[in-house]
């Protein structure tokens, strides 16, 4: 009978829903928000973990067969020297947020809903200009499961989408795929442009003066991916000089962001606080129940990770 | 050679538009913003017309064949006794520009964006609560070729999407089709509420106290369709004592909606000058174009209205 340790801060919400579904076989040995103890954890066979709680604690789960991470960001498994065991991510869950948040901001600004208020404030009649997506360019950084959805979202608005990536081009709500090498030449045809990549090496200040430069001065700046892919100095200088529109950010190179920060009171910045997707306990628990059924029957679980590849 | 006249108050917009379209065999042969000259009526073969201007003038333009309307509501032309043209409207434009206004104050709301800018204001980090569109329930009062747009970007988001129609239950955007009947019935299980209804007998005061009483508490009304669909106090009533979380109007029963209106004030009001869908020359004059080429050719043209019918 598989034993299932929890560890995450969302500790009681996914017990109340896992007991809830009251899966055949399954023990429950441990429900903890911050460690969890020696004994349980070496009984324990199964771990449904936020990452940063449970990598630390690797040694000491010798029975551990199958992880099941809370985040999509499973670097700190990949990191960790330990290996031998199944691990497996979030994918559809983030995706279909990140569409939301990346849609609903460019209709933010599309729809001119700032303008609307402003006059609305006014109580006075004087129908303002609108835009609408579809038509419009947007360039994503990053087409990955996450990326594609976005895609796919800006298609549903008959948008034209760019997909800037080295590899993996085969996705299919993508109109035209471009290479980071050509990303500021291109860059005068971006309505607006997303960023969607992870922290790398290759990734770091990749938006910096002469990609920022290059951007129309209508061009809004969505970063859903990680801070440091911006060059912060260099953003700031832009959105003061009006080189483009506007930029909603939801990572930072440093999280929490610093109430010294310029940022916070730019007008033409949204700060949405690492929220553009998050890790639902409702949502994390049905991948759970479902990868639960597959590893009970012995088939391949769903969003298993290639510790190799690290995604 | 097809003799042309433009009356609109965009009229100069469509006539640069259509002058450089360069059509074969069209004689351009009045342009104008608010009354045409009997002269020029008299030899008018084809007239582009905002509805409220042609109208009055339909009995000076003998020779009139074919009239494309710029706005999607022909009713102006179809209550006149003129008959005898071919008479086209607009459809897909619209729809484009309605889907993009729904869903993007669907997210406005579900994904917090004024609880984020107060945030903001404080330069405080502490993530607010939000949600998602995926999973929640909208239910689309009037599902003709404009409600169409609005369920298929639902569907987008994977919400599920009711129907409130009594004909035409053809949209395979629709999840469940009911009947007005039984609308204050199935209230409680809307989380959005959006009203494309036209103004009709049928459809005057449709939303009132009844209706508004049984939508939940978190439920957020759009009205894009007519402002006489809503029982003005019963709305006001609803909102100052949060029978429902908020209303995003885009009609209103009088309009320039009155200085004086409490609306303007209301803190979960959302006032956007009747700008969800509106005829912007470039989109109308395509959709002439294209209609032209097939006149010429004696096809049967795009969006021809039955007069019988009235759309």
């Amino acid at each position: 009978m598989p034993r299932l340790t929890i560890l995450s801060r969302d500790a009681d919400a996914y017990a109340d829903i896992i007991e809830q579904a009251a899966l055949s076989g399954l023990e429950l040995v441990g429900v903890h928000s911050d460690a969890a103890p020696t004994a349980t954890l070496k009984r324990t066979e199964v771990l449904l973990a936020d990452p940063d709680l449970a990598v630390p604690l690797l040694g000491e789960a010798p029975s551990l067969k199958w992880v099941q991470s809370t985040w999509a960001g499973v670097t700190p498994f990949v990191s960790h020297p330990r290996r031998g065991y199944k691990l497996t991510g979030i994918k559809d869950v983030f995706g279909k947020q990140m569409r939301e948040y990346v849609i609903g901001y460019m209709l933010y600004y599309t729809r001119n809903v700032a303008g609307m208020q402003e006059l609305q404030s006014k109580a006075k009649w004087s129908p303002p200009e609108t835009g609408g997506l579809y038509g419009q360019t947007v360039a994503i950084l990053g087409v990955g499961s996450i990326g594609r959805e976005v895609a796919r979202a800006a298609k549903a608005f008959d948008m034209y989408v760019i997909g800037v990536s080295q590899r993996n081009r085969d996705c299919r709500f993508v109109d035209e795929y471009i290479s980071t090498d050509s990303l500021t030449r291109c860059a005068a045809r971006f309505d607006f442009l997303v960023n969607l990549l992870p922290n790398t090496p290759h990734t770091e200040n990749f938006i910096d003066e002469q990609l920022l430069a290059a951007l129309p001065s209508h061009c809004v700046l969505i970063n859903a991916g990680r801070g440091e892919v911006i060059k912060d100095q260099a953003l700031i200088n832009a959105l003061s000089q009006g080189q483009i529109k506007a930029a909603v950010l939801d990572v930072f190179r440093c999280e929490p962001l610093s109430s010294e920060s310029p940022l916070w009171a730019m007008p033409n910045v949204q700060i949405t606080q690492h929220t553009a997707a998050i890790s639902r306990p409702s949502d994390i628990a049905g991948i759970f129940i479902h990868n639960y059924t597959l590893y009970q029957s012995g088939s391949q679980l769903s969003y298993q990770v290639n510790f190799d590849k690290g995604y």
